[in-house]
């Protein structure tokens, strides 16, 4: 149990160390640092956590964060209208953009179907989902969603919401990552990449 | 480079990631963090830092933060006021506090004698330290600065400042640290630590 010299030290430590991968003795360290900041600086910090809270915007087409109330990937002439990719969260979506490989547009469900937490179908964007793909533009979505169970329940609930609508539905690659060696690869993750093997001059061409 | 959908997450990631430690990935995971959160949530979090910056108090006799003009340790009626440990930093006092093996007082110096960095005993608290040794009532000083050349150098700038006031001035010991194996030591400290030797059976009462 450490005592601190001052509640005010005390309180900042808290709210730090609050922060997911951050302890106690690294809030620490960052409320001393932030102490030996001018109290402007520490004012800049502080104004650009609140701002971002108060006043960030949901994409009213595809849920993602932004500053309009569509987005700057929605409202990109350039983007291909007629792919999908449904991901979990926004930062999925970012992740995909720093690949440069997908030229479509996104939805963000905001979650997977999770029982033990309480999330049902209708607290994510699901309903949004079946709606855009009615409106008739999309012909391909593409489930981007975790590989764990809750995301396994979540792309089939999906994969029935939107049977009969005539859109193909597919989904992204599982298999060994690029740069790993086979024999450290996890056994369930090898065994589908055996399962899931692709044509080798079809993969030689990506 | 990440595209962030977003201005204002832009400078909540750009803020985060000046933090020690936080690179942009992880300030970009707090920042999403932090946006799921509710809005007076943040601005708990955002004013707990802010506060502290705004109304943090230095105590007037050892310079430690506070929250009163003098610290809960100067003015602990049970604290030995005959001995000095002096640091270079607030979180050092936490630190040595946490150990629950000292009860004197503490003074902290601010840093350490670095020409380099533009830093010489006037930028420090080395005179105020004087002052208070020259009251009388301190009997031992003790060092326990970092063990680094600029430590060193101030020890020295401080052994020489105190001389002739009839104080015993003390330093830490340094060795190999408790629970190391011999073999991985570094061999400057272990080559310290047989030089520094101490007697057995002083040892043994520790």
């Amino acid at each position: 149990m450490i005592t601190y010299p001052s509640k005010l030290v005390e309180r900042a430590v808290e709210q730090l160390s609050s922060l997911p991968g951050i302890g106690r003795k690294s809030a620490l360290r960052l409320a001393l640092h932030l102490l030996s900041r001018s109290g402007s600086e520490v004012h800049l910090f502080a104004d650009a956590l609140t701002e971002m809270c108060d006043h960030i915007i949901y994409c009213r087409r595809c849920h993602n964060i932004s500053d309009t109330e569509l987005c700057s990937i929605c409202s990109n002439p350039a983007r291909d209208t007629s792919l999908l990719c449904v991901v979990q969260h926004v930062g999925d979506v970012m992740a995909i953009e720093n690949t440069a490989q997908y030229r479509g547009l996104y939805h963000v469900l905001g979650g997977v179907i999770s029982p033990i937490d309480g999330i049902g179908p209708d607290d994510l964007t699901i309903e949004a989902l079946v709606e855009r793909v009615r409106e008739g533009e999309v012909k391909e979505v593409i489930l981007a969603l975790g590989t764990t169970m809750e995301g396994d329940t979540t792309n089939f609930f999906i994969h029935r919401s939107l049977s009969g609508l005539g859109v193909k539905l597919s989904i992204i690659s599982r298999g060994v990552a690029i740069g790993d060696e086979i024999e450290y690869a996890d056994e369930v993750t090898l065994g589908r990449s055996i399962l899931g093997r692709t044509d080798f001059e079809q993969s030689i061409r990506l």
